[in-house]
């Protein structure tokens, strides 16, 4: 009963035995080998278009790299008020842009308020120069908060980047997750919708540790080998990532594996809603479920042996006193039985 | 016949073995599972100390982070001038600490010259604050020039470091390569001879990716944590990590991968002098062959499909007019095969 | 009549003989003259304790520098939302500490709540590295909204600081309008309530450029020659930054000055407010008056060739659809006749 | 006798007037006033040309900040070895452009040896992101060698710049003396010779502190106005320096100083060569004098009461055992008599 996180789990068998297969063999090193160009080709077409991608060791370094791109002195990026990039990445993104400040930008279910990121920009104009200078905006796809911007909603965003001028980022931690639960395509999502440059995930959806910045805009591309190498994100065996990627891609098995997780999480999400012991705060729309129990429920859970963890409850009166709200992450690799027993759990009263 | 860097091969077979093997089952992320916390305990067992391991994503890393902790305004570190952090990680070292710097000091062999190392710490007394402050020492041990310090050579970089309350750091991409060859005990060539903080590498011995800074002195350990998560350098499923170590260390495998890599490096290095078409640029003392050759020779080899660098020539005239100096490296995975090729390919003359 | 800010002012006539005076003659550079340790001995006589001091060129870079003298990996300084730090130093804080960030705590009246600061603080425990570390509070005195934090307010802070183990800067770019308002010793507003590091102000308050960090906390003094020298903040010919505080510590002329400026804007505001014309947003304690005009009162105001910024409205409802809040500044250099002309003009209707 | 440095002078009488005549009345802060602008337009006409002009705090500021300008990610700067921004400003370079790093080019006489620039240049090609970027290359006029560049040699240095694509800085601290002393234009000595961005000292040659950053080539000055206020250096009465260089200019005060001082510098030279007890190292060129003594003869002129530095020797024989090099450094402010007073102390036996 593994619900803590989608980062708990192991790699899908596939990827493992891909990584196998290519652990002989010399190649060359730093990511000019043969696979390393062949997965690049594979971003290609999966977003049909010409992208350059970027291995790194962890999204952290992919959402701090993509800022990186466009960092201006002064500078602020605008990203939702608990963005993972300001609350979860102890300053990364601040220390690897040598000191630029991100302006934290209200809003429900995880999304920013166009009208609130309008205000927080127009608050900065270029010509005040004790205020500094915007220089990008960062959206989360899916949101801390488990929920997904619609196309309409990150065209939204994207009008008001390009109206200020300002690039636009998107952290995909959890891209697949998001991608099967809209059902539209990678480009639909991305650069098509105005994302100028992108943190795709691959470790919380079956890979080891496969993260990619993807450059769409390039304008963004030309220092960014720089910025990596420098940050210490080059790999010299590349091919190791590569291999876990080629794996991720062929036959759908990244969107295979996303589809499994957020269909588990649908199955928890009305499980939990029909025990009748627990509230859903709000439906799951990828692999997240949001839930508010009571805190002799959530122990007796905990004394059965089930992980998960609280999560901060929102400002809204939803959670009353001796309740908390928790959180449940499913990922490729969660079981039906896990959900079954864990419900079993909430109803069995201790003896 | 593939000598461009121990950074070409793949992994060694029990390696990938053990990552398939944990690549199933959920636990905690961020280096908090079992497996991690028992591959910190090799460490701690190999080094016959109390230790703190920092897994980290590339050897670049773990030098700029081990350096970041002894960071101080204004301040100096001291390195070889032809050393790894000066030459080839796009100063990663100066962007990792915000800007502290490196004096370069000169020395034979890829070694410091201790006088002029204590003349390069003199330059900058505590006092004169316009010329900011030594902050730590860092040696490589294999040096860039293939060359290994012996433990009085050692000793003696450390005397000056503590005679100036420096602390002490090495650079061990290549550690195992260099503690067979000393035939010393790890304990031995780092704090019981004064080292202060580590960079162990796995890559080039036949891991994918497993580099950790080890923690000797414990004041230099209590922000590691942040310094890491900060420079994006923690996994989350850290495990993928340890469990490469795991297998490293398990029945002396990266003792056994480097003196298999060592051997290599001797018998082609015995073999190119003996083709009399070469001259060694020093004995090889690790695993790499540092040779002078003819550049129709040169051309030749790389005619038949062998794979080596050209290296800068040394200041000491040994390099004549059309000779060329080249680094060939070898690794757990070159066979003796290859050695005999390229001997035979320089002596083939083309037709 | 300008009431721009108290930044427009010259200086005061008794600093600009003291100037002259020192002009001429060989003194030691970089701060080791003989005026230098005088004027530093000065220091210490007003505080009333042992203190190092460190002038720099602008009160952004006393912010940034003492906050950098408690800089950590990941770590997150507290302010309040709008404090000067915050809004208006083009994020001098987060460049020149390479990246660390500040917390914006709400609070009425420019004061962080202190509910609210221990509830900021509390969300990064020491443990969780994804959050970072607090590692340090800031507060202004006098605050952004003309406020002045009592004795008892600077020790409810404190404690909040002490009981977290946080170093506590206070921002005094207006220390001296604070210190007569308040009727107390340098000693009892600073250290004696728990300050360990101040920026104090001479510039606003009738200097040239006479800004000083002044360190109570020795364990925050260490480095900071060398912070200062990094960041270019080291004058060479110190002796004009001494030769303008030693007059301006002559005969009180410093509390003086700021006697002057502080009864200024009470008689401003009690003008405002006897117009009927205006309304004020609460009682000025310092030199600086914040008012609610009528947006047509504003504007005959500024074609009579007053001079004062618009200030950003409080969410509180009291600035009514066609009024405008302004801020007005005083300074040892106002005139009572430019506030009798200020009413004058809002009186007269334009023909 | 004082032969520090020419920072240990005061201000010119007719600077410390200026700045009295501008301290009263209200202007606008932050570089808004007609003053400002009006010396702004001064440099214009000065150096010929549209440039953007930017007071800063410190030489050390206006060097840190200029090479900012051309800042890059892994970027090297080219400067000679024993050049200020290397030696004597504590990082401020690195730590200001977040670890951006000097590369040190031999040469003799302060002057970089155009064959070593190259070499270093071409040591790092784009294509090789291991070695990081070539990002410009810094020289400085007057040397610290107290030598000048001839305009010949100044467009040697920036012919390979523009071959580069690299941008041209000159640190001028001691501008005006290297312009008196080449008897060309201001235009001559920076832009016309392929400077693309200067820092202009004016405290050396007797201002209190007044140093600018002049931008001649545009694309460098987009992001001055947020380099500056970011790096704590944009002073908020600004008029303090504006005043400065008003009077510094008028009346051609500042060559005719700059006259003066070299004037100074060579009668001094002079004489010690004519005492038979010193040997001068190089013919004085601007305002500073080396010179070889014995041992026994300095520490007479130090029992007289002589104030100068000792200086690092060079290492080609010229100064014997029992000898020193001595810099001695003459201004606006020094006197014939103290040069007698010297030569005097110099021959006096002592009793």
């Amino acid at each position: 009963m593994n619900f803590a996180s989608d980062n708990w789990a192991g790699v899908h068998p596939k990827i493992a035995e891909n990584l196998t297969l290519h652990s002989s063999g010399f190649v060359a090193a730093y990511g000019a080998s043969d696979l390393d160009k062949s997965v690049e080709k594979s971003f290609a077409d999966i977003f049909e278009c010409e992208v350059s991608v970027y291995f790194v060791a962890t999204g952290t370094a992919a959402n701090a790299l993509s800022i990186a791109s466009f960092n201006r002195p002064g500078g602020i990026t605008f990203c939702h008020q608990s963005a993972h990039v300001a609350e979860d990445e102890c300053g990364a993104v601040e220390y690897l842009t040598g000191g630029s400040r991100l302006s934290l930008v209200p809003g429900a279910n995880g999304k920013m308020d166009v009208a609130a990121l309008e205000k927080a920009i127009a608050k900065n104009p270029a010509a005040f120069v004790h205020g500094g200078q915007p220089m990008g905006i960062t959206l989360t796809q899916v949101t801390e908060a488990g929920t997904i911007h619609s196309l309409d909603e990150l065209r939204a965003v994207s009008a008001i980047a390009k109206a200020n001028n300002l690039p636009l980022h998107m952290d995909g931690a959890r891209f697949a997750n998001a991608l099967v639960s809209l059902g539209c395509t990678p480009a639909e999502m991305t650069w098509k919708s105005g994302i100028d440059i992108l943190s795709f995930g691959g470790t919380k959806n079956g890979c080891w540790c496969a993260e990619a910045i993807v450059v769409f805009d390039k304008a963004l591309d030309a220092q960014m080998p720089f910025l990596r190498k420098r940050a210490a994100q080059l790999f010299s065996k590349s091919r190791f990532i590569a291999a876990q990627f080629e794996a991720y891609f062929a036959e759908d098995l990244w969107l295979n594996n996303a589809r499994h997780a957020n269909a588990m999480a649908t199955g928890l999400g009305n499980a939990l809603a029909g025990s009748g012991l627990a509230r859903l705060y709000g439906t799951p729309q990828a692999n997240e479920v949001f839930a508010i129990l009571n805190n002799n429920h959530i122990e007796r859970l905990r004394g059965a042996g089930a992980l998960f963890y609280d999560w901060h409850a929102p400002h809204d009166g939803s959670v009353r006193d001796e309740e908390t709200m928790i959180r449940l992450v499913t990922s490729f690799a969660t079981q039906q039985s896990e959900i079954t027993n864990l419900i079993a759990a909430l109803k069995t009263k201790s003896i």
